[in-house]
C-alpha cells in the first residue's frame, strides 16, 4: 500500500514566507466601485483625496446669534451692548451658515435679550468665535485614506461629507473549498444510523466558510469528493475554473493511505510544503496549480482552524494590503505546568478565569479533534517551538478567543460533572447575562486542589469517606487545611447501575460486575463516583481484576452512559440523570451528597450572591428534580466553614 | 422666540441606568429559527443542548492500524510481534470507525510492514490507544451554549456536530433613524452650489446605521424631516408603525430654538433625560412614545458616534443579554497636558505611536463637528467625570478605534505640513502596507519640539533664519541641543502669493498686502510659512497692522487656498501646489527648503529605511515633481547630524 510521508515540513514563519512569496497577493484583487454607504469593512483599493472641504460653508458651531465681530469690540460687563436683530445680530443654530458679513456667533448663554428686537452682550466677541470655518475639517484636495484602508462606520460620513457617493475598493477575496473523504455526509444529509456505523457529519467547510465570511471574503463549497484521485483531479478543475484567488482541499493533506492531494497538487502544479511544525494543524499543505493557490487542509477541525488562522489569514490580509483586526490578548498565570515538545509551535486552547484577585489559566484537552476544545476556550496560549512549554506559575500572554467575553465575570467551577451545574449557568445568565459558569469536568478531589490552589472558584464534590460515613467535608479537612472556604449544599443524588434498555443481561447489583459476560464501564480515579465504587467492592468483598472493563474510564456520568447507550459496555455506575436523559434503565445503589466547595473570597462577591439566590429559586429546583434522581429541599445550606 | 433648555442633565452613568430601567430588553427581541450554516455572530435565544454525541462512534484517531489491544500484549523490541492484516490488524485512516472487536489504533510511524499480508509491531498497544470514543469530545445532553451566546465560526461546527440543521437565535434589533433639519441632503441629491450656500450633506445617518449593522442589528432611515414641529410628529408616527425596538432622531436634540425632539416625546410619551454631562454627546435625550425607547441624537457627527456608542450599544447588548465586542486597550503616555472640565466625561481622541521605545499619544482636535477626528484617531481617552484632565506624561488606558491598527506600525510625523507627505504615505503603504505615516499639521517649530520631546519620529520642517540665512539647522541647534537626530532633506519648494483665478486685486507683491481693500489670511505662529512671511515684512519695512486679516490664521496650505478660493481672504502666503490643487493663481516669492527631522534611534529602523527607499525612488519624485513648484533632485540627501 502507498502511502505519503511529510515531505518538507516546514517551520512555520518559515511555511508563511513561503505562502506569501508564492505570488504576487497585493495585486490579485481587482477593484470595484460601490455606494459608500455599503462600505463598512471593505478595503479602500486606492489613496482617497477630499473632493470637497468640510464644512463647505462657514457654519455657527454653537447656538445663538451671528455678528461682525468687529461690531462688538465696545461691549463690557459695565458697558453692555445692544445689537439689533436682523440688522447687527442674527439668530442661527448650530450648523447653519453664517449670514452675509458676520464673522463670529456668541452663544445662546452670553445673551440678554431685551425686547423682540434686540439683545444685549456683556463682552466682545473675536473674530471667528465659535464658527466652523469652510475646510476646517478636511480641506479639498486633502489625503483622507491610503489604499488598503479598512472603511468603518464613520469613515462612511468622512466620503460622503467629501464629495464621494460610490467608493473604489478591492473586491472580497474568493476561496472555493473542496470537502474530501468517503465517510464524510453533509449534515443535511446524514442519518443517525449511519453516523453511528461510521459516517461523519462534515462541518469543517461550514466553520471556514463562516471564517472567510468573517475575513470578508466569499466562499463557494463544492460537493463532498470520495477517496478518489481521479474525482480529487476533476474537483480542483472544476474549483479553479471559477477563478478564485485559493482553494481549500480539505482532508486529504496527512499521510494516509487515502491523502491524495499533495499527490494532486505535485502533478498539477508545484508542492511548496507539506506538513508544518504546529500543532494542532501539522498536516496541512499548500501548492500553486495554474497560478492559483491550493491549500491542502487537514480534517480535524480544530487542526483546519489554526491552519486556516495562521496561513490563510496572511494570504487575506496580503491581498487587502491591510491587517485584519487582531485579537485582544491579556496576561495570565498558568495554573499547571503545560510541557510542549521543542521545534513545534503549539496553540493551546485555555479557560481563563480571576480567582482571589489573579488571572488564571488551564488549558483544555489537547486534542485536535474535538471541537469543543475551541467552543469551551476563552483563549489561545502559543507555545513557540522552542519553547518546551510553561511552568505552572509561569506568565503568559493568551489571545481572546472570543470577543464579546470579560474575564472579571468568568466563573471557575471545576471538579465533578453533574447536569444541575448546565441549568446553574444557564439560570445565573438569566439574572445577568455577563456572568458565564465555565465548567471542568476533572473529578471531585481535581476540583478540591483546583480551588485550593486558586485555580477555580467553585469546585463541584461528592467525595465519600468511608470511615466517618460522610461526604467531602474530611476530604476538605485533609486537603485543604489552610484556605478559607465554605461548603453550600447542592442536592442529594441517587447513584447506581446504568443499563440498557430491557437490561437484556439481567444485571441486579454491583456483585453481577464480575461476571465473565458483563463488560463494566468505569470513571477515572478521583471521582467520587468511583471512590463510591471501590469502597463498595471491597465491602462486599469483590476484586477490581475480575471485573471486566474495569480499566474502561470515562471522565463524566454522561460519557458512562453513553458507553452505554452505544454498547460498548453493558453496564456502567453513575447518577439517575444520565440514565434517564438516554433513556437507559437505572437501578439506584445508594444516594449520596453533592456540595459545591466556594473560595471564601469568592462567596462574599455579587456573583455568588446570585448563586445562591439560583440555589434557592423554585423554579430551579423544580428542574433539576425533573433531571431524575434529585432531592433538592435543601439547597443552598451552608454546610461547613473553614 | 421660545428655545428649550436642557432639563435634568445627567451624568452618563445615571443616564445609561435610566435607559436600561426603561424596558424589559432583554425579552423584546423574538426568537426565529435560522440555518446554522447562516448563524455566525447571531445570538442563541435559549440554552442548547447536544442532541447526539460527538464522534458517534469509535473512530481511530491516527493513521494505522486497528487491533485488539489484549492481542498485542507479547510483543517487544526483542520479540517482534506479527499481525495478519485483514485478520488481528486493519487499516485504518484518521477518523475511520474501528473494525468491530478492534479497541486499540497503532501509528503507522510504529509499523514494520513484512510482506503484503502482515506487519510487525515492537511494543503493545493499550486498550483505548489513539482512539477517539464515542462522545469523547461531547457526549448527548451535554450542554453546548447558554442564552445569550454570540455564535462563533467553530460554534457552528459543534452545533452541526451535535445534531442541529437550524438554531433559535434572537431576531435582529430593529432601529429606525429620522434624521431631520432644513438645512440636511441626502449625498446623493447634494449640489455643489447648494452645500456653498449652506446645506449640508445628511451622512449621519449613513454612519450610524453602519454601526448599527456592526452590532448585529437592522436599521431603517426614513427621508429627512423638516424643522417643524408637526412633520416631526408624523415622522415618529410612521417610525412606530414600524414596530422596531428603537427610534432615533437625529440632531434637534440641542436647545436650539428648531430642536422639537424633546417637546415631541413630552407631548407623547415621558421625557427620562434631556442631556448628559458627556463630551462629545452632551446633547443627548432619551424617551418612552408607545413603549418603545426614542432617543434624540444629536447632530455633531462625533456627538452622534459618541451617544450611540455610550447609550444605545448597551440597550443592544440588553436586547441579546450578550456583551458585544469589547475594543481592545493599551497603555501610553500622554504626550502633553489634557485639561478636562469637572464633572463632565469627556471622550478624547488620539494618535498614538511608539517613539524611542515609549508608548505615547496625542490629542486630535476635540471638536465634536469635526469627523476625521474620528477618522483620524487610532484610539479613544475616556477622562471621567470625577477628573480635571491628565497631565503631559501621565499614564493612560486607550481603547483602541480601529482594530487592524498596529501600534508598531504607526510612524508619527508631527510638524509643517507638506502634500508630498500624503504621497509619501502612499509610496511607504504599498512597500509595506503595515506601515502608517500618521501625519499632524502644527506647524515646524511645534514639530521640533515634538521630536525632542520623543512625541514624534519624523518632524517636516521649512524654518527659515533670518541672521544665517539658512533653513533648519539653526532651530534644531537651539531648541534640540541634547537630541541625537539626523535631517534629511525633502524637496525645495516656491512659498508665494495664493491668488483667485484671475487675480482681481491686481496682487502682484508682498507691499500690496496693506492696501486697504485687500483681505489677507495668515497662517499661525511657529509655522515657516509665517516665519518667512514676519521676515520679508520687517525686511521691507511692512506694519503687520495694516494688514487686513494678518489675525486670520490657518493651520494648512490647504487651509489658506481653500479661504482664498472660497473668497474669504483675497490673498494668501502658500505653497505652489496648494494653488495649483486649487485652481488658483500663483505668484512666486521664494524657494524654501522643507526637510525632515528624525530621530537617530528611529532612523535606523527598517521602517525608515523604507522611507529613505522612497525618497530616491523616481517615480515617487515625479509624482511630488508633478504636484507644483518642487525642486525634487536632492530628496534623500542628509543634511546634518547631532
Amino acid at each position: 500500500m502507498k502511502r505519503n510521508i511529510y515531505l518538507r515540513m516546514k517551520g512555520l514563519h518559515e511555511a508563511c514566507n513561503l505562502v506569501l512569496r508564492a505570488s504576487n497577493w497585493e495585486d490579485l484583487l481587482e477593484e470595484e466601485e460601490i455606494p459608500v454607504r455599503e462600505a463598512r469593512g471593505r478595503v479602500t483599493s486606492r489613496a482617497l483625496y477630499a473632493k470637497r472641504s468640510i464644512p463647505t460653508f462657514n457654519a455657527a458651531a454653537m447656538d445663538g446669534i451671528a455678528v461682525k465681530a468687529e461690531e462688538t469690540f465696545s461691549a463690557s460687563e459695565f458697558q453692555p451692548l445692544r445689537l439689533r436683530l436682523g440688522k447687527q445680530a442674527f439668530w442661527v443654530n448650530t450648523g447653519e451658515p453664517l449670514p452675509p458679513r458676520t464673522n463670529a456667533v456668541i452663544m445662546i448663554e452670553d445673551l440678554h435679550q431685551t425686547d423682540q428686537e434686540s439683545v444685549e452682550i456683556m463682552a466682545p466677541a473675536y473674530p471667528w468665535q465659535h464658527v466652523r470655518k469652510v475646510g476646517e475639517d478636511v480641506t479639498e484636495g486633502e489625503l483622507l485614506f491610503t489604499k488598503g484602508h479598512f472603511l468603518e462606520a464613520w469613515d462612511l460620513g468622512a466620503l460622503l461629507a467629501a464629495g464621494y457617493l460610490t467608493v473604489p475598493v478591492k473586491r472580497r477575496p474568493q476561496v472555493v473549498i473542496i470537502p474530501t473523504g468517503d465517510e464524510l455526509l453533509f449534515p443535511e444529509e446524514a442519518q443517525e444510523e449511519s453516523l453511528r456505523q461510521g459516517k461523519t457529519v462534515e462541518f469543517n467547510s461550514v466553520v471556514l466558510a463562516s471564517l472567510i465570511e468573517e475575513w470578508g471574503g466569499r466562499c463557494e463549497v463544492l460537493p463532498i469528493v470520495p477517496d478518489n484521485f481521479e474525482a480529487l483531479k476533476e474537483a480542483l478543475d472544476q474549483a479553479l475554473a471559477r477563478k478564485p484567488q485559493l482553494v481549500a482541499i480539505l482532508a486529504g493533506s496527512s499521510a494516509g493511505s487515502k491523502d491524495y492531494t499533495a499527490m494532486l497538487i505535485k502533478e498539477r502544479g508545484k508542492l511548496l510544503f507539506h506538513g508544518v511544525t504546529m500543532m494542532p494543524g501539522k498536516p496541512v499543505l499548500f501548492g500553486v496549480v495554474e497560478g492559483k493557490g491550493v491549500f491542502g487542509v487537514p480534517g480535524y477541525p480544530v487542526s483546519a482552524v489554526m491552519a486556516f488562522e495562521k496561513l490563510v489569514r496572511p494570504v487575506f490580509e496580503a491581498m487587502y494590503g491591510a491587517s485584519l483586526p487582531g485579537r485582544p490578548s491579556l496576561e495570565a498565570y498558568a495554573g499547571r505546568k503545560i510541557p510542549s515538545r521543542l521545534g513545534v509551535t503549539e496553540f493551546v486552547r485555555v479557560r481563563v478565569g480571576q480567582v482571589a484577585g489573579k488571572k488564571v489559566f488551564l488549558p483544555l484537552k489537547r486534542g485536535a479533534g474535538a471541537i469543543t476544545t475551541l467552543t469551551k476556550a476563552e483563549a489561545i496560549l502559543t507555545i513557540p517551538e522552542h519553547s518546551e512549554g510553561v511552568l505552572a506559575g509561569e506568565k503568559c500572554r493568551l489571545e481572546i478567543l472570543r470577543p464579546g467575553w470579560d474575564l472579571e465575570s468568568a466563573i471557575l467551577v471545576v471538579g465533578s460533572h453533574d447536569l444541575g451545574l448546565d441549568l446553574l449557568a444557564e439560570f445565573l445568565k438569566k439574572r445577568d447575562y455577563r456572568l458565564e459558569l465555565s465548567t471542568a469536568h476533572v473529578g471531585s478531589l481535581s476540583g478540591l486542589v483546583a480551588v485550593r490552589d486558586g485555580l477555580a472558584h467553585i469546585a463541584g464534590t461528592h467525595l465519600f469517606d468511608p470511615e466517618s460515613g460522610t461526604f467531602n467535608i474530611p476530604y476538605i479537612k485533609r486537603y485543604l487545611p489552610d484556605t478559607p472556604v465554605k461548603l453550600i449544599h447542592f442536592a442529594f443524588r441517587e447513584q447506581g447501575l446504568i443499563l440498557p434498555p430491557g437490561n437484556p443481561k439481567g444485571i441486579k447489583s454491583l456483585e453481577d460486575l464480575v461476571r465473565p459476560e458483563i463488560r463494566f464501564v468505569n470513571r477515572q480515579p478521583g471521582a467520587g463516583t468511583r471512590v463510591l465504587l471501590d469502597y463498595h467492592l471491597e465491602r462486599l468483598g469483590l476484586d477490581p481484576k475480575e471485573i471486566q472493563g474495569y480499566e474502561n474510564e470515562e471522565n463524566t456520568h454522561l460519557g458512562v452512559a453513553v458507553a452505554v447507550a452505544t454498547q460498548q459496555a453493558d453496564v456502567g455506575l453513575g447518577i439517575a440523570a444520565a440514565a434517564k436523559l438516554l433513556g437507559l434503565e437505572f437501578i439506584p445503589l445508594f444516594q449520596e451528597r453533592y456540595d459545591l466547595l466556594v473560595r471564601k473570597d469568592f462567596f462574599s462577591s455579587r456573583a455568588f450572591a446570585l448563586i445562591l439566590e439560583v440555589l434557592r429559586d423554585r423554579a430551579f429546583r423544580d428542574k433539576v428534580a425533573g433531571l431524575g434522581g434529585y432531592e433538592v429541599s435543601r439547597m443552598g445550606e451552608l454546610l461547613y466553614e473553614a
